[in-house]
């Protein structure tokens, strides 16, 4: 909502058919037309709590992209970071690839399918962008688990993972589906492969993390406005 | 292909947005309108598999259901069973529940969203056409994943499965947002607690199993027909 609030974004309610639990708020920012999507509540699991996962993600994602014909789509959120590739508590990542580690379909073709990785560097270059914003750049592996088990760990690695979230690869297959090239921007709020469990250290780090992207995004924004695909 | 040519139904190239993968036939049967859809092949990965996994069946049960407002949806599919709750393969299973057994988030409230359970009992009674058509009934578990790791065998144990698939849960998803009921019919292709691995007894026994659903939906059909919601 601060980030909302700072874009001066109007709530949409009649973005999402009306018995989807998904938001949208709307606006116009440094003449780009602006929509912040977020997946919501709904009353099948109780009201209680967001809709995380790739389900809920991929379903936004695809249906925000149907309307709008965006240029763009950002996948602004947090994510678990590997030290072993640099990570740090409140370190911004800028998505060069994502993965699946959680969709292990052991049948020839069904597997690289699984697997689903995504290059998102065919048409736009995060790289530049995170050298000029001074963020950070890797893969994102994506699985429907906050923690981990030791076979998720042998994907990850195979996955040649930075950070870890719960929809950025679902999330990039509706960005291919729509044409849409996809930008993720994952801010760090626990070590994957440090000594902590990851639901005490994101709890902790939740809030820090949140003024990490807070201050990350608007930079973001600024730098992509006023620019082509090939120069960003 | 069979049951589709078996009711007669017509390809219908303009149901679903020209790119996503989903396919959808339709037409009439005993009465009632029958559409048909299949969750296709796309180019993001490669043309040559099918689109299994909870993302895609979630977005084409919503859209599916989204355009034709159904008054049922049945998701039709083989499955793993449990011969620890009587599965053998080529059985026909009713679902009766169903739940996630790869969605781990230890943090209260997310726990229970992750497993997301659902009853189908509410509207329709599986059980009465079950022993009506002799189909045998129990719970599903729904993972994205054809194998099965230790932490997968605690869940779905804990989601007390007589079956185990890849979809199912989120279908279900789907239609309670839309207030949809929700059909299961599940043939087993291979046994989850026996000693061959999934994908060698699934490609094995594919074959029997279609032949087994292709068998029994439309007995299925037959029964619902003409029957209202309470009488199901």
């Amino acid at each position: 909502m601060p980030f909302v609030n700072h874009l001066k974004l109007e709530k949409q309610d009649d973005f999402f058919p009306s018995h989807l639990p998904m938001v949208a708020f709307e606006g116009i920012y440094n003449d780009h037309k602006v929509t912040v999507v977020t997946n919501g509540k709904d009353s099948v699991y109780g009201t209680k709590v967001d809709k995380v996962g790739t389900v809920p993600a991929a379903m936004a994602a695809f249906l925000a992209l149907e309307k709008t014909k965006a240029s763009l789509l950002i996948n602004a959120g947090t994510a678990g970071g590997f030290q072993r590739k640099g990570a740090a508590i409140g370190d911004v990542f800028l998505l060069e690839g994502v993965a699946n580690h959680d969709r292990r379909i052991p049948i020839p073709g069904f597997d690289s399918y699984g697997v689903g990785t995504i290059d998102i560097t065919k048409r736009i270059h995060p790289g530049k962008m995170a050298g000029g914003l001074g963020f950070k750049t890797g893969n994102c592996t994506t699985s429907n688990s906050l923690d981990r088990t030791e076979e998720d760990d042998k994907h990850m690695l195979s996955n040649d993972a930075s950070v870890k979230d719960m929809e950025a690869a679902a999330i990039a297959w509706s960005c291919e589906l729509q044409d849409t090239p996809f930008l993720g921007v994952k801010v760090v709020t626990d070590i994957v492969d440090g000594d902590k469990p990851t639901q005490e250290e994101f709890m902790e780090n939740l809030g820090k993390a949140a003024e990490s992207l807070q201050s990350a995004l608007p930079k973001v924004l600024e730098y992509i406005c006023g620019k082509e695909h090939h120069e960003l």
